[in-house]
């Protein structure tokens, strides 16, 4: 290897993962046992007719007995879809090392640049040498990763030229929701044309929010937030050692909170908002900074001008008059394109959009900084779409939250005061080395996609089960993509999709957050993580998020 | 210990530094030899009458031999002073652990909330059980920092009266470049005084800049580099993995350019831009913003859209014709405050500022981003002086580079993308927990301020030598702090201070990104650092800073 690598990579490169018992062994003495038929999340009925070959398959699990009889050579292909998570390459490491365990000709092809690789069929062949310097690496450079979809009938079509052309007899699809839903749908088409390729799906995201329905977590979830728990521990230390800033910190994560609540419950940073606990409770802009104004204001009563804030990316939208206010906006800039386009001067267009709005969103959004109020009339997507996902939510929170302060502070209301530094976490996660735990998890999923493509099972998700176990017992178990599903409305028209996996408030992680936090607002009851340790014993090197912990029942605190 | 702590601090809490052999047992077998007397970098004279009592005094080497004969129970007050950097609990539990071993009454008092608690009086008796949860810990919060300084004659008087209240033996100064000198003057004022309270300083600070002269090293800028560089690695593998974003990351450190050197060695970062060499060659920012440009063409041309750069934060002011610029502001706002804030309306500012400047430094000016020629005449100072550490140099950098890409862009020389995402590291890192090597430095530091009170040596700053063999070959010493001394210019009076050691063009760190970087700028050829690794084999988990290593004459590339 000409590349340089670092001392910890070197390390890392000659680890080796620990794997279930039941993924050993080139599943010679091991077979997947049936359950029940399944059905879908909801929307039975429709799901069943877009999907009538494959809907309704039983749930697998891999158990002892039985073993493959058929021990011949296989040609798998790989994609990457999406953003980056930790554990990519061990997927695809774990793969190879399965197939390889099968048959020694054993054949695996990565699909470059994401699902666009698969259409053009532009691949590499991986082998064990190309493979060596990626073995518990973070990053998706191996074959890149790539957001091209994977739905029409150009795109099926070609991707089954890539498959027949290379033989495939598996084809494995590393994604988030809707590469799992792309994936269903090509497991369907294939069926449908006499396609024998075995079509298996992957669960990755460092959000979190692919989980549920007998998938346990999606992988990259753990490395990601123990990189910022780390980061956020570090920052809480630093509050409290200067005792001089308020410290709010933006966490990736678009459509749910997970990574927020998990870096919460890690750090006990002093707030963490929930995007869904906003949106349960109705909460408006205004109530939402007037609940972190008052805490910054008994902080500084009590002597703290400093704290920590942990605010999931996605917040805005969860606010219901937001949404609201989007979807009316939309609306108006569809109907009235044209006219809206002729403006323009931004006075002209708030003029206008405020004499179309409802009384409401008319109210929320004079509410909106200025500078916010532009970015939604000046700049929209390529639909016409105003661009919620540019509001920089932190940033506007911090500035309403300031503003609220000054004027408690003109009222002789506030005495204390309020400096600011602001962080937004993402990119320094996603590509972090695997943890322990990503590591050997995603390693399973690589062995366990490789055992349904042996038993010939398609349209499943692999699911890796118990993974608050040692990995030497986790479960082995196939879940049928299209249990999955659930009609959802897509681009104005209802679609079959794996629905994301919001937080629940009624569900442990956030009920624990609940319970504490009103002691971590006022008292500096700060958890330092530190540094993801890839050595050591497994209480610092190997244990689960405490939100999979707490999902299945243990108590994450350890032990004093 | 009520509050709840994680698995990895309290493995950390268990953790005994390595300590040099030469600073075991209680000084009962070693003693301070010493060398040749000192002078001063530069200013000798004027050094010597500023110093008459404590100028000149040979170095110390504490070697075996002798031993310390009256073994008595010592008192010694500590204090942390300035921005937060990792070891500085180590620091005070080497110095508890020592003071003890010398004697068990011994006595350690620290002062609550930096030099301000030496002039109350405000201190916290640290005993064994005061000390065990902060054993090996990040942060400062043990008994807080402070900035204020340690000059004035009440401030003096205050600090003698602390001093002669607790019968100290000796004051330890845990401090970067400033409260060093503040140290030296103390330990000059207390002889002058016939206070018998021993004066020793500890080298501290994140940026690095606090060496030289028989210091090797500052305390936590090891720690700091390490997990600023993880979040680099992190960053550059997402950059080639998802081809899609330039990164630009600023670090901390305005007077020098030390973190991004470090940082730019241990992960090969496309562009690391180093403040000291843009002033040697007295570039304007315009030939800055030209290099990183082309090297964005360059990257686009070889299909790469991406890479990442880093900015150490006090770019801008290394810039000579920025610094001309705000000298030039500075004086014509003083001269014509008066009329100057009379002018309420920023264009009235910058007519009148455009008149007064020079032609050079009003060209310079109109070069910059009006958001920044804004920042520059509306918010001043307490001292009524331009704010320029306000500047965001990062931000700026962004705004000029893309402006130059957009020109190329229209006159066709430019047919890639440029989409940026920005960082600010620099609170993530200080007070991280300390890598293995700062918390075996700072106990060895907090060892070697006990000796030099057991051994009645004041006016020395502790300096822990042979800093790349492991902790027990370590050599102990004592640099006179008048011996790192020179006259510089601060708030227009020459001043006799310990200056801070900037990036030497010619010194080996520099030289070695110099050799390499026309490579890492084009081809992909990143190092993934990783995490701190507190556990496993000592080039995983114990080596120093690249800039230590190279400083030392020795290869930090891995062995292949």
């Amino acid at each position: 290897m000409s590349r340089e690598v670092s001392a910890l990579e070197r390390a890392r490169l000659g680890h080796r993962p620990e794997l279930p018992d039941i993924l050993t062994g080139g599943f010679r003495n091991v077979t997947f046992e049936e359950g029940d038929a399944t059905t879908a999340v909801r929307d039975v009925d429709r799901i069943e007719a877009s999907f009538p070959k494959t809907f309704g398959r039983p749930g697998l699990d891999l158990v002892e007995g039985g073993g493959l009889q058929d021990a011949r050579a296989l040609s798998v292909g790989v994609v990457l879809s999406g953003g980056q998570a930790p554990g990519g390459h061990n997927v695809i490491t774990g793969l190879f090392d399965a197939i390889r365990a099968v048959h020694a000709g054993s054949r695996l092809f990565g699909f470059l640049g994401g699902p666009r690789g698969l259409f053009t069929g532009d691949h590499r062949q991986l082998t064990a040498e190309v493979l060596a310097p990626y073995r518990n690496t973070g990053g998706f450079d191996l074959i890149g990763g790539g957001r091209d979809k994977l739905e029409s009938a150009e795109q099926l079509a070609a991707c089954r030229a890539t498959c027949e052309k290379l033989s495939l007899d598996g084809l494995v699809i590393v994604g988030g929701d809707d590469s799992n839903t792309n994936a269903a749908t090509v497991a369907e088409y294939f069926i449908d044309q006499g396609v024998e390729t075995v079509v298996a799906g992957v669960p990755k995201t460092i959000d979190g929010d692919l989980k549920e329905n007998g998938v346990e977590a999606s992988f990259g979830f753990d490395t990601a937030t123990k990189v910022y728990s780390e980061l956020i521990g570090n920052i809480c230390r630093d509050a409290a050692s200067a005792r001089k800033y308020w410290h709010f910190i933006k966490l990736m994560g678009r459509n749910a909170s997970h990574v927020a609540l998990e870096c919460g419950l890690r750090t006990h940073a002093n707030i963490t908002l929930i995007g869904e606990e906003v949106q349960e409770r109705r909460a408006t802009l205004d109530q939402v900074v007037e609940h972190v104004a008052l805490i910054v204001k008994r902080r500084a009563e009590a002597g703290k001008n400093y704290g920590v804030c942990i605010v999931p990316e996605g917040l805005i939208e969860f606010i219901p008059e937001i949404r609201v206010l989007i979807g009316e906006l939309n609306r108006i800039l569809h109907e009235d394109a044209k006219y809206f386009e002729s403006l323009s001067l931004f006075s002209d267009r708030q003029e206008f959009v405020n004499r179309k709005l409802s009384r409401d969103s008319s109210y929320a959004f004079s509410c909106l900084p200025v500078r916010i109020q532009q970015q939604l009339l000046l700049e929209r997507d390529a639909h016409g779409n105003v661009q919620v996902s540019r509001i920089d939510t932190e940033a506007m929170l911090v500035e309403k939250v300031t503003e609220r302060i000054g004027e408690m502070q003109a009222r002789g209301e506030f005495a204390g005061r309020l400096q600011v530094q602001d962080h937004f976490f993402g990119y320094e996660g996603r590509c972090a080395a695997p943890s322990n735990f990503d590591a050997a998890y995603t390693y399973a999923l690589g062995h366990l996609a490789a055992a349904l493509i042996a038993f010939g099972k398609t349209g499943y998700m692999c699911a890796v089960q118990k993974l608050v176990a040692p990995p030497g017992e986790w479960h082995a178990a196939g879940v049928p993509l299209t249990s999955m599903m659930q009609i959802e409305d897509r681009k104005g028209r209802p679609t079959p999709v794996i629905g994301k996996a919001l937080v629940h408030t009624e569900g442990r992680p956030f009920l624990e957050l609940a319970a504490r936090r009103s002691r971590w607002e006022i008292e500096d009851d700060f958890v330092f993580p530190g540094a993801i340790q890839y050595f050591g014993p497994r209480e610092i090197s190997g244990l689960p998020t405490m939100t999979l912990l707490l999902e299945h029942g243990q108590d994450p605190a350890p032990a004093p």
